[in-house]
């Protein structure tokens, strides 16, 4: 099997136009197969409110409105992909900006409401590779926001680490993919205040210790339990790290 | 060569969810290779408003200032472009929205400053359309939005009309191409007040003395001089119709 890497990154490193150039550059040395997943929601929330809509976040994540869904339809899958994707291709990469809903590629269910009601946030029900596949053999890197689609219709919100997790996942049954969550800090840290106290090695055991003793928290949970999922998956390598470490295979690996 | 049908639309047809469902209904309908261009000035100009940046037209095109582009990367690219792909998969047809960045598909040149600067607005270069082939050949239905790229990053602003002639004229080489533009009305009206007085053949003779007389006037002239130039590039049939008329055949036919 070929080797492909998926690279997912957030917060600052793809909002800010000089770390996402920086990024970009690391990520083009990456050889053989690869791809990426991108967040925006900083941005989102900020259009969101020159639009006069509110953004409202429950546990970390964004309840999504009609008009809010609208702000991250245009964010994501128009504003931020768009400019990757030219990015890239003045890169010499020839890459193409997905979204779920496009190539069907990644179903979703709208989130049942129980207690909170997310509004229109997609859990993911199916994986459709055929025609990434034949995109990534001839040598297209995809570059895919977060918005997934319900079949019928309905453009869906979903977490862009779970869209990572969830292709990594079923990507694994086709190539040795190596999924690498990029964010600012160079990868999870023991002590918040010590950017050198990164963790190397991390099992499932040691991060419910870590939760349960408050080391790990809030949005690094659900990152790590995505992480978590795609390595029971058969991904071969999942890496929490920075844009500089990830070239250099350096940061969190978790192990079974 | 096989049959491509391209279909560009515009105005209130791709704007009200209404007329575009039905639309898409119709547009599913086309047997064989099919494609859609659209537009969504509108849009652009309702969300542009919200914003606080104020839209300026110069003959009917639009001033394309850094805000502006943002605006149409997000309207175009992102809202309209990924609505249209998610309710094509709704009607099981394998859609995927692009831009002229996306697999490098159209090339363009920021258009130089003359007598008017129009900002962020491209001029056609090049189109690069073999990963579209490939796609168009797997089934899946390109979804066009009117942006294109200058291969070192910048992304800029082109006209619907024009990408659907442009990627018309090169598909040509590979396909018998059929170009529908296709707006609110059943075609190139002789009296604008009569909805049945449509112009079904029109040559380019013809044209200029319509033109010099005044009943073919404003935004018609360019959508007419892209279908001429696409005739002349090899397009097998040119026609300007709505909706309904498009699945009939029925409309204003481009002559020599």
């Amino acid at each position: 099997m070929d080797r492909l890497t998926i690279v997912k990154v957030g917060g600052k490193v793809v909002e800010d136009a000089a770390s996402l150039n920086h990024l970009l550059d690391l990520f083009v040395r990456i050889s053989g197969n690869k791809m990426l997943i991108h967040g925006g929601g900083t941005t989102a929330t900020e259009i969101a409110a020159r639009l006069g809509i509110e953004t409202e976040m429950v546990n970390g994540r964004r309840i999504t409105g009609k008009d809010m869904l609208d702000v991250a339809t245009m964010v994501y899958g128009g504003l931020i992909n768009k400019r990757v994707v030219a990015a890239l291709q003045a890169k010499a990469c020839n890459a193409i900006g997905l979204t779920g809903a496009d190539l069907n590629l990644i179903e979703a269910r709208k989130r049942p409401v129980q207690d909170i009601d997310y509004g229109f946030v997609g859990d993911v029900t199916d994986v459709n590779s055929s025609e990434l596949r034949l995109l990534i053999g001839e040598n297209v890197v995809p570059v895919v926001a977060p918005l997934t689609h319900d079949g019928n219709g309905q453009l869906l919100n979903t977490n862009a680490d779970t869209i990572a997790a969830e292709l990594a996942s079923k990507l694994a049954d086709y190539y040795h993919v190596y999924l690498f969550y990029c964010f600012e800090k160079k990868g999870v840290l023991k002590n918040p205040d010590d950017e050198n106290s990164v963790i190397h090695e991390l099992g499932r055991e040691d991060f419910q210790n870590y939760v349960a003793s408050g080391v790990i928290n809030t949005g690094m949970i659900p990152k790590l339990e995505n992480g978590f999922r795609a390595k029971r998956s058969g991904v071969k390598e999942v890496l929490i790290t920075n844009p500089e470490n990830m070239i250099n295979g350096r940061g969190t690996r978790l192990t079974e």
